[in-house]
């Protein structure tokens, strides 16, 4: 099949706050190939993942991603392979281009599962899908109460393992945070499984991280999430050393698969999160995944926006069993959650499972991204190189 | 200083190709506070950098990098510092921020320069700025005659190292390569400093880059550039481990210190390539050639565009006597080279040094710019976020 057309939909809320909140925008793509129609996306900042598909070459290791997908022939897994490398290599300077490409690589495995009548995680070489538990991912509270309060009401709607992050948390002192620490912890219940993300708010600083460490482990913390700067990983690993029973994890920076086993070579830590939309798709996250699974750590999605993104993030690691948590948004922005018809709802038992239908077995609401598609253009030298497509 | 005004300038060639020659185009950025004005420049891919500028915040981890900018107040270099830790936050999630910040906060190092009558080396702490030894920066010809003319014509130029790069080198045989090295050598002459830039063809394959050691050593090459992806450490750690006289250099990627330490400690680079354009400016680079001093890995600039940007990446390493060689793009395109009025030129002895004038030194030719000067627009809900401005 050759790629006949890439179009990118920025969607927004009509107002984008600073909470630290990944559901407010999306960046959406289409592509279509031999008839077919299939769906991806980037994270985070679309205006400037738009530009870097469509800007204009600087040198040859500087081209725009877009000159190397359109017009390209595929059929198989291999064929994604091969576009990825060419990208690596033609695109080497371009930063942002691992982000935009995510979109499009994640398009393709949709594409090449719909052709082929195939659930993406056969592509990857899964039998099945397993189920996997949802933990609700939400921010900390401005006060504990609050943190209470939210923490009641992910166990009200019956999640096992809630996840509280930012916010307040290591703004304040050791106490402070030990306040919102037990707050969350009093608000899942005893049994409930406790994940904490910390938003790199120490950068690199291993004292002031470990002197949380007592409270997370008083808690029950399962794991203390982004310590550090992404590719502070000898922070990590120096944390890791003295953390005990409470595991880190970290990795949704991650823009190549380099990164990710640093991560867990010199991170050392216990849970890998892998962000689709920013890796550079699911092929590279499959590969973390089964680079994860040799070395005993759990690999985990890193997911704040759509249910598309959603599915795409959780592909790479369907087969695998024993990883079972996997980041689900409670309260995605009504845009995040209108623009797909199809959903990944937890079932009776509080489980979630990939879509067994062709591709990513996501259908998309047109209308509804029709009411949050932000209109943009970019001209360079009087030619139009991007206007917002149509949903037709 | 409050930051008055933050704008781009998107310069280009008429025709781009697909050669490895980044001086092809250039994002300059011109900063207006306090009644001056100071420049600076981001490396590679200018509408993508100037989106993440003016892009639509996505959340509070993923603001536009204009939006930690404007309206600063800035009078020190701790002020620099203060900014470059808010954008770090505000713009976490934005991939391309790194580059984009870059050009501002090298034009922010001219300004304090300006505003205190200093020449930018002597803010970082430097007393004295050594001169260093151009090396011609160019590519590997499409056959070993052609190689051996360029090296040839190099010499006769009176630079007394060459670099050879990208081209044929590593896409075919072992001994193609060798053909090459043997003509590079023979045309700088037998007491000439030869450097080889690999351009990541090897990816992470150490066994293929290996192969190349013997030839390598055989023709005295000072250090192999770039062997490997520039995130593959463990890879370059390899290598170094089996490379004996022939050094490796690497680091031109690197988008943050952490990167660059990496390169340094796992990488095991004889020589560390920092691009001022990429990794954050001037600031941290600065921190890397401390890091690199402290650790006996010489500290080499990465520049192959304007003299801006080439004084700007000798502000770093300036007061560093030891650390000789200096990235020296020897045919730049005229677009990189006419837009500076200031050059910084060998003297008789073949040597460099940056002006010791306040800031940078570098007067920019703004006619000469207005040539080259690529009218852009980017416009999202109906409102024009970026329009090229006036050069007035």
């Amino acid at each position: 099949m050759k790629i006949e057309a890439v179009d990118f939909f920025y969607l927004s809320m009509p107002v984008v706050t600073n909470a630290g909140d990944g559901s407010q925008d999306a960046l959406v793509v289409r592509l279509r190939a031999g008839g077919l129609e299939a769906w991806g996306e980037c994270e985070a900042s679309p205006l400037t993942s738009i530009a870097s598909f469509v800007c204009p070459m600087s040198h040859g290791a500087c081209r725009p991603v877009g000159a190397s997908v359109l017009g390209e022939d595929v059929s198989s897994p291999a064929d994604i392979a091969r576009i990825a490398a060419t990208i690596q290599w033609n695109s080497m300077d371009l930063l942002q281009a691992a982000h935009t490409w995510s979109g499009v690589e994640i398009a393709l495995w949709d594409l090449v599962g719909k052709q082929r009548g195939e659930p993406v995680y056969r592509l990857l070489g899964y039998d099945k899908a397993y189920p996997k538990m949802p933990y609700a991912s939400q921010l900390f509270g401005d006060t504990p109460q609050q943190t209470l309060e939210f923490c009641r009401a992910a166990k009200k709607l019956g999640y096992r393992a809630v996840k509280c992050g930012w916010g307040p948390f290591g703004r304040g002192t050791v106490l402070d945070d030990a306040d919102h620490l037990n707050a969350a912890r009093e608000g899942i219940g005893p049994d409930g499984i406790l994940l904490i993300d910390a938003g790199q708010i120490w950068n690199e600083d291993v004292e002031a991280a470990a002197k949380r460490l007592p409270y997370l482990e008083a808690v029950k913390a399962t794991w203390l999430e982004e310590p550090f700067n992404g590719s502070a990983y000898e922070a990590y690993g120096a944390l890791a050393k003295r953390s005990g029973v409470v595991k880190l994890a970290g990795g949704e920076a991650a823009h190549n698969i380099h990164m990710a086993r640093h991560t867990i070579d010199i991170g050392k830590v216990g849970f890998i999160q892998i962000d689709c939309g920013r890796i550079g798709g699911i092929g590279p996250a499959k590969q973390v995944a089964d680079y994860a699974a040799g070395k005993g750590v759990t690999y985990v999605n890193h997911t704040f926006t759509t249910h598309l993104a959603l599915c795409a993030s959780i592909q790479p690691f369907a087969g695998l069993a024993d990883h079972r948590i996997c980041e689900y948004p409670v309260k995605p922005q009504p845009m995040a959650w209108e623009m797909c018809k199809t959903h990944i709802a937890p079932d009776k038992n509080g489980e979630v499972r990939v879509p067994e239908a062709p591709g990513l077995g996501i259908e998309m609401d047109l209308a509804a991204m029709k009411k949050y598609l932000v209109d943009a253009e970019i001209k360079v030298a009087g030619k139009v190189l991007y206007r917002t497509p149509s949903l037709a």
